[in-house]
Order: structure tokens, then sequence, then C-alpha cells
């Protein structure tokens, strides 16, 4: 009994760098396998010290057939349409989801190694920036991980992400389009890969564009909380010197920069136009309605997880390194 | 090896009916225990047809100091709190927390078994209704169950929760002192729990108002969605006789009232004032920002995490019913 514990199909499967499929129509006799891929599954089999008897039991054993998904913070509404997509990836194809908040980006690997050892979760996603990727690469080596919505330098790790630089210009150009010229930037930190990426497209397009950004106006929030960007907003309001509009990485902040505009007793868009990132349900329920880069939430949920079920049932399958397209949504805040 | 990972210190303990601290200070040798405490605990090992010495490796064994949060719907922000006080309650105690989101409440118990069964979870925290109430009492039976937010009238299932029928008539009676008196329901269905007591105390203060209520203006939605919301509501304000007040069991569907009644071009709060519940964040995002009764969620989550965690580390603890106290948060939509 113990072994059933300690050796399932994934892992003979990873062995013999073949699927889980094959590695079960081979123990049950079932199904069509060329031979070469046979005598490899029982070699993989006989490397475990097992014989294909072994494996009656784990056949119909479901307890692998869940994965892991670790986000920074359930806090942020962004999340709620990626977990959409990932739930609906996952129970396509039989698999169960479990959610886990990662407190401290910093421990966090060392903290995942642990649960997986002590969990039957076959994968990892992982929807956070990860500040070691060396650690990250190690991790990877002993599991199924793939990244969602954030990315690494990693090359050996699959991400779904979108093309942050290009989104950014997208944005600015639209309001430099609407004659705005004099453009602040409410971003998170720089630890995270989305905000550096951000900002890079910010600052390119306003080069392009002939303009010098002003560093006063580039804000780094410490985390994405609509009373902290409202204060942050409210300070920078009671300037003389004003921006005519702000981008914001999240739309939460833009939520938070039209209430500030309002406290300020300016007007959307008539004073200062707002353009916000993500547009999540927030983005339609404020009035004036916010405009923002639509990212494919769901999409990007479901694609990431479809990646991280690939790679448990096909351990050979390639790295795919992938950023989907986003949309600029024009509503009443520009 | 196997031992570890079938008999816990916790199940000698509940066995023995004592706590897991009681347990490992007899394993370990250290501090103080009654004698007939030492000998029903060395009998509850004996009946696994175990010794003490087979646990010196269980006692760093963390793998069961993990619980299963299992909430109805990610979408709704109304579990960010709660979520935040399960979190801070399970990390105090050493006890790490997983997400899982229900598909189906009516094979919701027979899933939870499953998963139960094939991890290291060491308690079930339900946050959604449950509509068998016969068979979570079986579940109760076998794992430590604690309900946070719903409950349920299985009177060993303990619980934290809130006064919904008080609720109700605290914001009833509040809109009636503000002089409205053709006051609309928007209610989720009535199989939730919370929403048959929100509506009892609706129409009770109705009724000790001398007030008959309408039934074209109590509004069930199938979930709490904003569209379908913005929707039902922009058709109830086509009619010719309208409410001059929405009573909305959550913020979201306020925020929802807020933009129907905007987008049939009429005032918040002059001809219509607005009421939610919860007092999730965009209660405060939405302009108008809305009146709302708050939910203690925070202390809701930590408390009922507190209860599963005693269940867990002392299986005769007593069950306990908690209804916490709501509060009337007055803004600008009434």
């Amino acid at each position: 009994m113990a072994i059933s514990k300690t050796v399932s199909i994934a892992k003979i499967a990873k062995q013999a760098n073949v699927s889980i499929a094959t590695v079960s129509r081979i123990i049950n006799k079932s199904g069509r396998v060329k031979p070469e891929t046979v005598q490899k599954v029982m070699q993989a089999i006989s490397d475990f010290g097992l014989t294909p008897k072994d494996f009656h039991i784990l056949e119909n054993d479901s307890s692998r057939n869940a994965i892991l998904v670790c986000f920074p913070d359930f806090r942020n509404p962004f999340y709620a349409d990626i977990i959409d997509g990932i739930q609906k990836a996952a129970a396509s194809r039989g698999f169960r989801t479990f959610y886990y908040e990662a407190s401290d980006y910093k421990n966090a690997l060392n903290e995942y190694e642990i649960i997986m050892e002590q969990n039957n979760f076959a994968g990892l996603l992982l929807a956070h920036n990860i500040p070691d990727e060396e650690k990250l690469s190690r991790l990877r080596l002993k599991y199924p991980v793939v990244m969602c919505s954030e990315h690494c330098n990693a090359p050996e790790i699959s991400f779904v992400s979108i093309d942050d630089i290009y989104s950014s210009q997208i944005a600015i150009n639209y309001l430099l389009s609407t004659g705005r010229t004099r453009i602040a930037l409410i971003n998170s930190m720089l630890t995270n890969a989305y905000a550096r990426f951000r900002e890079k497209g910010f600052l390119e397009a306003l080069s392009k564009a002939g303009l010098i950004p002003n560093n006063d106006w580039i804000i780094h929030i410490s985390n994405i909380d609509f009373d902290i960007t409202v204060s942050v907003i409210s300070a920078l309001l009671k300037e003389q010197d004003r921006p005519d509009a702000f981008y914001c990485v999240s739309d939460v902040c833009g939520a938070a920069a039209i209430k500030a505009i309002q406290n300020s007793n300016l007007r959307v868009p008539e004073d200062i136009a707002v353009i916000g990132f993500d547009n999540i349900d927030l983005a339609k329920m404020v009035v004036p309605s916010l405009t923002t880069i639509s990212q494919p939430k769901m999409q990007m949920g479901h694609q990431s997880c479809e990646l991280l079920l690939n790679l448990i049932e096909n351990p050979s399958s390639p790295t795919q390194h992938i950023l989907l397209n986003t949309e600029l949504i024009v509503r009443d805040s520009t």
C-alpha cells in the first residue's frame, strides 16, 4: 500500500518520458502502443522495483487529479475571471483545483516545495511574481510548474501573459490622441514584472511623442488598494501643477483616481481623464465608467491551466511562452 | 512509513477524546498529564496496533496542519475580508489554508468526502449553503466541520454568522425613518438561508409599520451579479408605478441599482434611495457612495476558523452557534 503513495503512474510516465495515457494503456493492456514504447515503460516500472501488477489499484486513483493555484492576493478582483478560466479548463479534463494565497513571495517557493511533498497535487500554477528564478527552475525539475499572468526569465517555465509594453503604448497613444500631454502613471511596485514592462511602455510612448515625463507623476503604490490610491492621488492634486490624465495599471486604482478627482472638486474627464487596466466588473460600475485596457483574463487562466495539464499528462510537452492580445475599451472617463 | 500516512496524532487524540497537545506531551514524555489520561492515550495508540515509539517521526509531521475552505463563488468580493480573517486565524496557529470553489451544491458534500479521504486536510470550513443537512451531519461524524457566514439547522455543526432578520429590520426601519414607504427588495434565491432570513426581516419591518409589500417588488435574482441586477432593475423602472427605495441584499446589487437608476435618468437618493448589504470596498467606490449594512466579515472568518481549529485540536470542543452584530453605515445613497 505504501507504494501507491509514492509511485504514481505520473512518475512512471515522467521516468519513461511518455504520457500518462500511454502508461495507462500498457498497464491495462488496452489500446495500441509501439513496442519500443512498451519497453521504455516496462523499464521505468522496473526501475522503481515494481511490476505492472502493482498498478492495478492506482488506475482509479483520482487523488493525483488535483492542481494547486497560487495567487498573491484574493482581494484583487482581477483574479475572479482568471479563476473562472482555470476552473473551466481543469473541470473539462477531470481535475480539481485548489487555491492558495502566498503570504511571503520570498519564502513562497520553499513553502510550495513542502506543500507539494505533503499533498497529492499533480502540478503548480503560479500567478504571482517570483523573485528567485533559480529556485523556481529547481522546483520545476521536481514538479510540473506553469506561470499565469506574471512571468519570469527562466526559459524552461511555460507562461501565458500579455504584452505589457505594447498595452501601455496603446493606452498612452490614445490619451495623446485626445489631446492630453501631462500624463501621470499610477504603477505598482517594480518588483512585479508587469509593473516594470508597463512603465517601460509608458516612457517609450511619451518619448516617441517628444514628451519628457515628470518624475513626480510616476508613482509606485505598495499594493493595489483603493484607499491607498485615493490618498496618494488626493495629495498629488493639492499641487498647483497637476496632470491632465492618469494612466493607472489597475482598474481598482482607476476607480480610486476618479474618486480622488471628484473629491477635489474636479471633473472626469473634462478636467482630468482616467484610464485603467484589466477591465474588471468595477470598470463598468463606477460613474463615469472607466476607459481601460482589457486583459483576456478568462483565456489567460484557461490556457495556462491547459499548459499545466499537458505538462502533467505528458512531461515532455514543449515549453511555451504565450503573450495574449489586449484591447482598449473606451468608456466615459476619457 | 505507511503508518505515518494513515495514523496521525490527531487521530489518536480523537480516539482518546483528548487534545493533540496532550497526545504530544505523552509521546514526548514532556509536561504534566493526569495518569488516567496517559492510560486513555496509550489505549488509543494500541487500538491502532502501534506503540508510542511509532510516533517519533510524526511529531514534526506538519502535513496535517492544513484546512480546506469551501466558497460558493470567488467572483463575489464579499469573501475577500472573510478570507483575510481565516488566513490570520490559521497562520497564527501554524495552519495552512487551501481554498476550493464548490461548483454544484447538491453534490458538494459527496465531493468533499472524496477530497478529505484523498488529502491531508485536518478540517473543513464551509461558506455556502448546504441543501442536505443529514448528509452534513454524517460528514461531521468523520471530520471536523464548521460553517462560516451560511449556517444550517444541524445542531451539531458550529457556525459563525450574523442575525439576518434583525439586520433587515434595521435597514428597513432606517429607510422608513427617511420617509420612504415604497420599498423594493432585491434578494438572492431563497435556497440560501440568509436570503430567507433577510426577506423575513424585510416583511416583518414593513408589517410593523402597517405597510403592505408589493409582491412585484420582491425580486429573487439567480446569483449576485452586477449585469443581471442592472437589467432586472432597469426593467422594473420602466413601469409607471415605481419604488422610492431599493433594499439590496448585497452591495454588488446596490451598485447595480445605482447604475440602473442613473441610466433611467433618475437621481440617487433624491428620486430613489438605495441601501446595500455587506459593506465591501465597492460601497465606497461608487458615486454616490452606498449606504449599507456592514457585516463583520473579517471577524466572521477569523472566529469560524478558530472554532474549526479548536475542534481539530480538541474533538470534544463544544458546538457553538454564534451570531455577530451588524452595523448600519449611512452614506450618500439614502
